[in-house]
This record gives C-alpha cells, sequence and structure tokens, in this order.
C-alpha cells in the first residue's frame, strides 16, 4: 500500500538556525520559509535527491506542533509521510486492519494542497506516520 | 554535502509486531530480521521505492538503543541517516563548522558495511544523524 517516503518532518525550535545547519553545516538544498497558518506551523522544505525534510515552526496560537516542542524543547523528529495513491481505499483497508487513524477519519488538505491523514503512533512503533495521497 | 536520505531508523520493543504492521497493515516489503551482533541490534530492512526503513530491535547486553526504548517504550524514530562521498572530508567540514561528531570522531564500519558517524544532536535540530559514505 504505502510507497515512497515523501518527507521526514522535523519541528524546530528555531528556524533560522536549523536552515543555517542543513545549509551551511550539511550543505543541503533548503528552501525559504513559508508561512502555512492554516496548519500552524511555518515550514522549510530541504531536498534531497531522493526525498525532502521538512522543518516545522509553529505559526500563531494553537500550532499543532507546540506541544511536542514543549516536550522537546531541542526539537526533534516529528513525523513521517508517505505516499499513497489512493488515501479512502488506504484509510479503509487501515481501519479493516484495526489501526486507528487521527482525528475525524476524514482526509484533510495538508500543507502540499493534497489529502493527508495521520495515523496513531501507538499502532505504529510509537512513530507519527502521515499518509499523503500523490 | 549531504546526498540521499539512506534510511530512517525506527526502535522498536517488539521486532516481530511492528514487521507485521508494517507487512500486514502498511503493505510495505519487509525483509527477514537479521543479528549484528557488532552493533548490538536486530535490523528488519523495509524497502521503499525511494529510501528504507530500518527497525532496530537490541540484541544482547549494552545494545546502544536500549536507553532509547527505555525512554519510549513504544519505540520512536532513533535516527536518520544522510549519504556522504568522503566521509573524512564531510568530517573535517563539520569539525571546521563547529559541529561534534559523537564517539571517537574516527568512522567506524556500520550496519552495511560502510564507514559511518554519528553527529551531536544539539547540533542538528535534536536529531540524531548519521552519515554514511556510499
Amino acid at each position: 500500500m504505502i510507497g515512497r517516503l515523501n518527507h521526514v518532518a522535523i519541528a524546530v525550535p528555531d528556524l533560522a538556525a536549523a536552515a543555517e545547519q542543513y545549509r551551511g553545516t550539511l550543505g543541503a538544498d533548503v528552501g525559504p520559509p513559508q508561512d502555512e497558518p492554516a496548519h500552524g506551523v511555518t515550514v522549510i522544505f530541504i531536498t534531497l535527491p531522493n526525498t525532502k525534510i521538512e522543518l516545522l515552526h509553529p505559526l500563531g496560537d494553537n500550532s499543532p506542533i507546540a506541544g511536542f516542542l514543549e516536550k522537546n524543547p531541542s526539537g526533534g523528529i516529528h513525523h513521517i509521510c508517505y505516499e499513497v495513491e489512493d488515501i479512502l481505499a488506504a484509510r479503509d483497508q487501515l481501519i479493516a486492519k484495526g489501526a486507528r487513524i487521527l482525528g475525524s477519519g476524514e482526509p484533510k488538505i495538508g500543507a502540499h494542497g493534497k489529502p493527508v491523514l495521520f495515523l496513531h503512533p501507538k499502532d505504529f512503533t510509537g512513530t507519527l506516520v502521515e499518509l499523503e495521497q500523490i
């Protein structure tokens, strides 16, 4: 069912410092910050030859990553995202296998403008997994 | 400097359960468990179209991931690995930029039989980063 690893998302307390670590120290292809007010984050995309790293920083009140950064003040990997071809078919297959979908269970439009769902970390090795329809 | 994302390593408390989650529920290409006594882990490789997921479980005494699983009993992402072409050049460039290399600072032979180094999480957004020479 799952296809490519679309991205690894890392929550960071200081976006400029993290961008400089990746651009200046690791020599990666680091894009500009992009505010995503609908998702409560500012994002920087790092383009690797085979996938992306996304640096996430809270934007506005009630950011979904604020609590994570309180628990992990130095930052850390927040989630990984796998691509699927049909998100509704993927969801129904997951539910049939007993996996839990976070939120309402209906896909939302994610930061890339495509339908996404998040799966319960306890069902997947303590890891928050996002599925994105490609 | 960094190239492809070689893998995402996830430490898991129950290797068989994690393999079944990825094989049975997520429909991924999951390999057999491989003991790596020199590294204190049993590994399962999950092959995605563009990169790998590695499930890690402690093997023997003094496993380097035992402490991580004590702090994260459900499991969690342990590290991410970026490829570099020349690990000694990468190391020297990192040190010149003020980044800290874990351990002796000399590359070791990693689980794939290639030279690896680990970087200090505090220098890289709270994330343990492995560099592997390809």
